[in-house]
């Protein structure tokens, strides 16, 4: 399987505590490396998360509160003492792009690598795309402009069966065609379907991540049937007025959106500082949708196994 | 005692590791907590060492470099978060000020608390003064403008001895004067010596920090005959090279500084992460100043015994 990791940094709300650190996600596309948001302290868990930042070409910032962002100065400070070379492309608003840029005028100096920005907008949004995958922005309901951001693998070449190429003699240059999902023609003029020389491939993995944000029926449109759902839950049923009135969602909320858009996996976060243990979240996260499970700092999820 | 604490929250350089957190200390000067220096994570060292950020009234920054300085826009939001009042202080150069402020107005609204600054100057120069303590720019030789900082405790107020203000029956309103070094005039004119109605105060102690900077001949003159010094001692003896061309000091150079100024005892830290121990560093700098500990996050030295 070609390799498709989410890997949580951390799924702690508001300020890094001892329990939590603040948001942060890296999501392993084949070994390229992408960041969702970056809380303070994102480059230690990186470190010890073994994710190397040799490999990290994307940074992704939904919004422009600090739990979101006050990693990024020392990220890319540490990635330069690192040596890194290439270029890491950050996607975020103009505002948090003059910042990061006057930072950088300020404290880093000579960059052995290049920072690249994307400015991104609300609203719906293809804003990446290379061979394996799309980015496109979530429209989410928070207290200031905030994006989610919906990943989508894309169709995968069929897999050549190597018995019944070798007995249509189908020559080397024609194997690329036949991982297409073109048929063969034989020499004699024979048509020979693609479903006999190959198998299916793998399925196209889709993930989004919805934080921070209020319940929304654009996110349940925008995550409809997807795999995998990180969906904010800061809060527990009790404290949905609460929720509502800081642009949050509560645990049920969280599991209404991903039961209504019929996604497979739902994972829950942005937990606020008030629990010890998150297990009231989850049981009322499972009460609405049972396939949820907990973020947790160091936690590594397979994509491929919804 | 009147409390004088020194509590060590990060002592590594350069950027955070497994093992030591950048550059992060703060002064407990009678429960007001003052912090030197603020590298990533300090926020959170602060509340693992429960040293409260409602106490914390001044940020004294050394210089412009990351490490030093990267933990500001996090504790700020999380003091906002725990809504402290009151102000805090920021000396630093004018730049830092310049970009903490651009960063106050992108992310932290309506602070509950203000932030004030002291744009301080490179050179020897007041810049703090309390009814406890004085604090005195050291000049420092690193790659960009750094000071030190010289916290000095003001003499205090003598003993009274109940038995002898009793005998010559001293009335209370002329304790205060007792205090302060005066001596007492009977109703019948008779001159009774200070030193009869109260005993010495307590000891006069002496702080200096000085990180980053190479070995200087005007670190020594400005740290003479002090209780305590907190000198970096980034490498050991054999990269003295490396330490100059970096503009850095080694720990044998920390330790002649120390025994140089005739200081009481020494502290060293700001450790390159390529030492798994420091048990080096601290032996190269016994051999020439014994009296040398190390430092080690949430480390808390009792600055009265030196």
């Amino acid at each position: 399987m070609t390799k498709l990791e989410l890997n949580i940094l951390g799924c702690g709300s508001a300020t890094p505590t001892l329990r939590h650190s603040p948001s942060c996600q890296v999501l392993n596309v084949r070994d390229n490396l992408m960041m969702i948001d970056c809380g303070e302290g994102s480059q230690l868990i990186m470190r010890r998360m073994k994710l190397k930042f040799s490999r990290l070409s994307h940074i992704f910032i939904s919004h422009l509160h600090g739990d979101h962002c006050f990693g990024l100065p020392g990220l890319i400070s540490t990635m330069a003492l690192h040596e890194k070379t290439g270029s890491v492309t950050i996607h975020t608003f103009a505002e948090g792009a003059e910042w990061i840029q006057a930072t950088i005028r300020q404290f880093c100096h000579e960059l052995p690598f290049e920072v690249k920005f994307n400015v991104i907008k609300t609203g719906t949004h293809l804003i990446y795309e290379d061979n394996a995958i799309t980015v496109t922005t979530i429209p989410l309901r928070h207290r200031v402009p905030t994006v989610g951001f919906l990943f989508r693998e894309k169709p995968k070449l069929r897999h050549i069966r190597p018995d019944m190429t070798a007995y249509y003699d189908v020559p080397h240059w024609q194997i690329n065609a036949l991982r297409c999902g073109e048929d063969f023609v034989t020499s004699s003029g024979q048509v020979i379907a693609n479903s006999v020389l190959t198998t299916e491939p793998e399925p196209c993995r889709s993930y989004a991540y919805c934080s921070d944000t209020m319940m929304s029926s654009r996110v349940i449109q925008a995550v409809k049937d997807i795999d995998w759902l990180y969906h904010e839950a800061t809060y527990d049923n009790e404290l949905q007025l609460k929720a509502q009135h800081r642009h949050h969602s509560t645990a049920g909320q969280a599991a209404t959106v991903a039961r209504e858009a019929g996604v497979k996996r739902l994972i829950i976060g942005h937990f606020s500082k008030r629990y010890d243990s998150e297990e009231l979240l989850l049981r009322q996260a499972q009460d609405i949708f049972p396939a949820t499970i907990l973020a947790n700092e160091g936690l590594t999820i397979d994509l491929n196994n919804p």
